[in-house]
């Protein structure tokens, strides 16, 4: 394993009692060191072992986080910034301990602004909370990693998931952020304008540093109208190729689909156990179009001839609501399925991502590599950008299974990133990657991550410990 | 005026004769201290006066580039990267002196990954170049400025242009960059995957920091299946409000268009002088759009509806790919179009974008300021983004015709800030919107770009001068 264990405990550091004085003196019961609720902040859906934090302060607003900094900041201690709980990568584990800081009371629209198809949200504003607060206005946020995770999180990890394929990423759906700094300082990145050309692009940096540069407390995203036709549909191939070569030849041919996901049989198998779906159990595809009533059809015609080409069968549809939603949730909920295939066990998840004319081998390659492990394994994934997750499934007691199974990952992370691929399409670096976006990007362009850390952060108080060693 | 004049006699450098005698050395006749040459690379499309540098070298690979960077590096002389030369903020102009990196000679196209829809390039490789070369494999990259620009300045300045409101901007379409920073390293900023979570995202920071933060010397781009239709359209319009509105709504549910373009009267008027045609000389949309038959079809309908609804007349159709090519040819010659309404006279252009909604009152309010100048004013512009160009006539060597064209230029300005949008939606800070900058993102945001810069560049030897102050 080239992973150094993150856990280091002499880097763990007490919470100072004049600050554990100050916080208390300053949040009165919202600041609290009770440890059922430090473990609740101290664990994510990582496989880590949980880390809780020393304290937590439940925030309510921009300037109770900027105080809460400056307070931290007096005392070199470390923030962590929490939102939903929903990362996979042990974003939030205080590793180094620290006070986290719960947005998650942070809750509200500020905002609508329909004309111009934004929306001003605070931090902690959850995924599916703001979709349903949309309803009446016929517009929608379409970013949907799945999680009913805040939207401060999907700006800090990057977010995508399973609309990225039309709309993008939260890389592309920010316009602008509040964000406390280090110092304590408030700044806005930007306008709402559409489009800017208007100095550095401060929103993209924040977006994607996990915590580790600032503390995101607001966030304005562009809206979408709800499309006229919406249409979900399932098909069957014989094998694993078939399905991967439908979405390549949709992608390449520019069929503006909105989702396309791919699951194998064993993904199929656990969700039909999971959901009492009666799935087919065989390497699926599930698609979604959005447009017109005229355009949408148009897509499904001329992606049901693809799949056709490729032996696509027992193409279903699903138009009316209802059914869409049943099996969106069957989608959203495969990786707790999967879970439930082994009681006890805990999921590690790959997240590749390559270029699409590779994604066939990266898959097939990944399949080949996970049947060397003797534990249970699935291939799921936003296939329509090239990006899927190996969900290995491993008793978290057994080192050898532990072992094994950071050495496969570790292989089809190698292998994606032979491809000019990436270690992480969605999930982001956290605690686990540590070491293969040094391979990734090489050592010059850390340095450069570095740099920019440290400028930003040179006391190394948010969330310490994570994307890469600060230590060169 | 709050614009200091960033032409300071006491901060250009002269060339330091070792340096000059190792440029020589190293690269021979392709390093020029020629007047004539100098001069070509001290003057772009603004309204500066021309700025040479000390020297000129045409680089011919990212090596060179490296030992170039080194070598200046050594004496901390300034670097200055050139490209096309068609940047309208004086990014380009030497006033600190230094040597022009000139990478128009690095124009091969690396690698076009047709399965994949990308292609990676040098950074002097052209636009229309990008494009001609791209044409057999039936793909496109749709970034459209107008210039003839290079791709790497075109990263460099985030620009955009007449189909960004369907495509993006180059913020979208750029996957990975390799830069020369100023250590003289060599550094990829990411794979080729479409989408990724892993760490600081450098290719955005790069894109829009203008020479600044590192050399941009080959980029991945995204490409595109070239659209299986295409078709434009012409309206004409009884007023600037109902034109605009046209748009406005257009965008606001959600049709899918490629291109919309405003062009004033008075632009047309120019327009038809310049390019020998028969417009009506109305507010005038310019469409397009893209898609399949049926698509394309039904979104021009739509538009023609909404235009119709407006008062829109005289909807005109260019669906041969020759009637497309003249309309959108006299659309990109209507700056030097506009230019020769005053002869002798220099173009001072506005580039605000606000959120859609404001657009109708962004445009009316500058048309009003605009008539306050005592010479001639056009407006035009890429108004699916909200983003549009006031085109200001004047009289270099009238003073106080330069102090009310600024004058005016900070109100249209200010007017788009006080709408939350931008100074700047495509042409970038350069030297004239350094004071915008500060008002539209505040100084601490400004702090961070200070510290970001001095971290990556801490002689300050890229591009001195320009997006902001660096003393604080």
């Amino acid at each position: 394993m080239n992973h150094p264990s993150p856990f280091l405990s002499e880097l763990r550091r007490p919470l100072p009692p004049a600050l554990a004085q100050a916080l208390a003196a300053r949040f009165g019961e919202r600041f609290s060191v009770a440890s059922a609720v430090r473990e609740h902040h101290g664990r994510d859906e990582s496989p880590f072992p949980p880390t809780p934090p020393e304290g937590v302060v439940f925030a309510h607003s921009t300037q109770e986080v900027a105080d809460l900094v400056a307070l931290c900041r007096a005392h070199r201690y470390p923030l962590i910034a929490f939102g939903a709980g929903s990362s996979l990568e042990g974003h939030l584990l205080a590793v180094q301990g620290g006070i986290s800081v719960d947005l998650s009371q942070m809750n509200s629209i500020l905002a609508v602004d329909a004309d111009d198809l934004t929306v001003t949200v605070q931090a902690g504003v959850l995924r599916k909370q703001l979709n349903e607060q949309l309803k009446s206005t016929g517009l929608f946020f379409p970013i949907d990693p799945g999680a009913d995770a805040s939207i401060g999180g999907m700006c800090a990890t990057r977010a995508s998931g399973t609309n990225a394929v039309r709309y993008g990423t939260m890389r592309e759906n920010v316009l602008s952020l509040t964000v406390v700094t280090a110092d304590g300082k408030v700044i806005r990145t930007a306008g709402r304008a559409k489009k800017s050309s208007a100095g550095y692009d401060l929103t993209r940096l924040f977006i994607g540093s996990e915590g580790t540069l600032g503390i995101i407390t607001e966030i304005t995203l562009k809206l979408y109208p709800l499309p006229e036709a919406m249409s979900a549909a399932v098909v069957n191939f014989p094998t694993m190729a078939a399905a991967v070569a439908t979405v390549i030849q949709t992608i390449q041919l520019g069929v503006p689909i909105a989702r396309s996901e791919f699951l194998c049989e064993r993904t199929i198998r656990a969700i039909n156990a999971h959901s009492h779906t009666t799935l087919r159990e065989a390497p699926t595809l599930f698609f979604e179009f959005h447009g017109t009533e005229a355009s949408a059809r148009e897509q499904a015609e001329l992606v049901q001839q693809i799949a056709r080409d490729h032996g696509g069968q027992d193409f279903e549809w699903a138009s009316r609501p209802e059914d869409r939603t049943r099996l969106w949730n069957a989608r959203h909920n495969a990786y707790f399925a999967c879970l439930q295939v082994r009681p006890g066990c805990r999921a590690i998840s790959t997240d590749t991502c390559v270029p699409i004319s590779r994604l066939a081998d990266s898959i097939t390659g990944a399949r080949a590599i996970l049947d060397k492990g003797n534990f249970p394994t699935m291939l799921l994934g936003h296939v329509g950008d090239g990006n899927f997750h190996a969900v290995l499934l491993i008793n978290p007691d057994d080192p050898v299974e532990v072992e094994q199974a950071e050495r496969l990952n570790d292989e089809i992370v190698r292998l994606a990133l032979s491809m000019d691929g990436t270690c992480t399409g969605e999930h982001g670096i956290g605690l686990h990657k540590i070491g293969f976006l040094v391979e990734e990007v090489g050592d010059d362009a850390i340095e450069l991550m570095r740099r920019i850390k440290l400028a930003f952060d040179p006391d190394n108080i948010l969330n310490p410990g994570k994307i890469f060693r600060l230590e060169a």
